[in-house]
């Protein structure tokens, strides 16, 4: 069985390593070696820590796409069209994908998941949802009796991990962030973390999954955590709750909401207790009710998990990714209608407004301004409530659960 | 595709009801309509929940077993040798066997994988490890990549209630008893749940199939939670811990340590908020790091959302049962000889004898007796411990985690 490799960062080494660790394993599993026979790479002249033995290092995806020789080719090198052009060529060729490029894959997957059919060739992607989290398997085999009405999840490892330093040590956002810069948990540039976008990508091509429906992502609301304020977790926190960066969409069979936005979750949800860096999926189907799955959302051999069992299964030609939804399964989309609570901070007191509009709050226990919990709240009056101008709204948060 | 099923009890009614409700996806899924052809049960006459169409019911096995229609069996009728001798003979005939039965499969599943395996059939029992939770899936198959060195799981839904309910509301261990029971969440006679025998069965299943080694379910230690008091839960409270009932086990790649046990977790340990009758499964791999598995461990419609994706996966001719163990391939048990903390309550004050013994320990806020957390402690050294006759210990816990 005869490998190509696309990129060779933190996860193609990572990919390498738990190739040769596990070689014993994996080899009693395919029935055959697994042979690393080709690599592309930017720069072959980089050191590198990982050995590639004996194979072919190029920086010419020509030499590759005319090779005869490639089973199966892992794509661990980002990018976009680019990427996308290369991955149709290979499918194109019959040749098996493991891709762990969400971005790419949150915009391209139905389309290349067409060509993989056509082809005859298997498209996956566990690596790029929630890292090492064997949640694409989960929700294609091992919840496949259930029709899912509701996914959420805990998606980007950066944002968590500066909400639990806030939450837990009182850290406020600007001191979080840069330690998890130090310890590479953000980029340089973390606007793709910290505004949303990564989880994004991965609550569109989880819902895309649990729903067979298709998603466009430039249709998805997006609220980072840059605006959180040490204030509301603190208060959240005094109330009992926990401000977590979710993303969560639910599907009625007809009609799919999806937003990725901060939410506060009550304290004793499962997700609640998912703390730093670590990723969870909470996933609800009619007959099994709640379930989820935790685990770690990023990092070289933690990643590399998710792509070798993709490769086993791939090649022993086992559960090999579903076709996905049909040309014509857009998902109707929609705001949520179901009323919710909301936590929400004024500056000024606006308990009798509140009750003109017949909502009924609790006080939250807050240094300054006002705090409340509302009950569940219509999105109409919501809307009102927002709009008007007597009150300043400084800070509205979901609150999950009624 | 015709479907025998083996007892109509609340998982078998289950089945039918997801079978119906999810008929649409189901169908889809597997490119045909699944019919149940025959069903099995011990009262023909009773009356029964669910329509089951125009299904066979019969309280003759050898009907069953004579005829030619049947493509898959689902077993949900309990029983140990005359249940083994049944599924037996069906795999003998190359029909594949889905089955909930962990008591059984516990004590049978090697036989019974061969018997699969030299007959051309499936053996597949997802529903007989913490209900609806796809582990067994996500072992197989998800972490198919790593080699797992470490499983552990709160696998038993009535003892996790007790407990939790000791926990969180202060009641005894016999009152939390009375209220599992009248929610049907213990059996009138407990036995089973509380000493620990349930949870048993299930990390036997669990180890073996995550360590690919057979488990002689006598050899594996069992401490309930019949004795547990509730001081000591409160103790374990105050010193930032939860008493769980856990399951696990350890593998170095030849030896194998497991156990059930009452055992201290810390409070933010992933497995410690799993709370009341809910199920989890704590997987370590040497390439994905902690994982975890969260859900319903048992009632109808969840544990037949385990059945029917099985049902479904086996149809499919995909994600069927790896091989078992070889033959030959019994783990060698062994005590586990980490050294590990201890929670120790006695009946009088131990610190000096301690120091001698050279134990590091801190001391537990406690209303009466003595009570510590001691440094980690080898098993030489804890026997002695144990053995001495001038201190009374009243109770001794492992503490999770270094």
């Amino acid at each position: 069985m005869n490998l190509a490799i696309l990129g060779m960062g933190t996860v193609g080494c990572g990919v390498v390593d738990v190739l040769s660790e596990n070689r014993e394993k994996i080899t009693g599993l395919i029935g055959e070696e697994i042979t690393i026979s080709h690599v592309y790479v930017n720069n072959v002249d980089k050191e590198r820590s990982v050995d590639l033995g004996g194979a072919i290092i190029t920086d010419d995806i020509n030499s590759l796409l005319d090779s005869d020789d490639i089973d199966t080719v892992v794509e661990v090198m980002g990018g976009m069209e680019a990427t996308r052009d290369i991955l149709t060529k290979f499918l194109k060729k019959g040749i098996h994908v493991v891709s762990a490029n969400k971005d790419m894959l949150a915009k391209y997957i139905d389309e290349l998941s067409l060509v993989a059919e056509d082809n005859g060739a298997s498209l996956l992607y566990e690596a790029s949802i929630a890292g090492g989290i064997p949640i694409v398997n989960a929700i294609e085999y091992g919840l496949n009796a259930n029709r899912i009405h509701k996914v959420m999840g805990i998606l980007n490892g950066t944002t968590n991990y500066i909400l639990s330093k806030m939450t837990k040590d009182g850290w406020d956002y600007q001191q979080a962030l840069e330690e998890a810069t130090e310890k590479g948990y953000a980029e340089a540039d973390p606007t793709n973390d910290v505004d949303g976008f990564d989880a994004q990508r991965k609550i569109v091509l989880l819902s895309r999954l649990a729903y067979e429906r298709k998603v466009d992502i430039d249709e998805v609301p997006v609220t980072g955590i840059r605006d959180v304020q040490l204030k509301d977790i603190k208060n959240a926190k005094a109330a009992g709750f926990r401000l977590k960066l979710v993303g969560k969409s639910e599907f009625d069979g007809v009609g799919m909401s999806i937003e990725v936005a901060p939410v506060l979750l009550p304290a004793d949800h499962q997700l609640a207790s998912v703390e730093y860096e670590k990723n969870a999926v909470y996933v609800m189907g009619n007959a099994v009710g709640e379930t989820m799955f935790y685990g770690p959302g990023a990092g070289g051999m933690e990643t590399a998990s998710a792509v070798v069992s993709d490769l086993i299964n791939c090649m022993k030609n086992q559960n090999v990714a579903c076709k996905g939804p049909r040309p014509d399964q857009f998902a109707q989309m929609k705001m949520s209608d179901q009323p919710c609570r909301y936590y929400i901070r004024f500056d000024s007191d606006i308990g009798g407004y509140l009750e003109e509009m017949d909502i009924d709050y609790s006080p939250v226990d807050s240094t300054d301004d006002t705090t409340v919990i509302t009950e569940p709240v219509g999105q109409a009056l919501l809307k009102k409530l927002k709009s008007n101008e007597a009150y300043n709204i400084k800070a509205i948060y979901q609150v999950e659960g009624n």
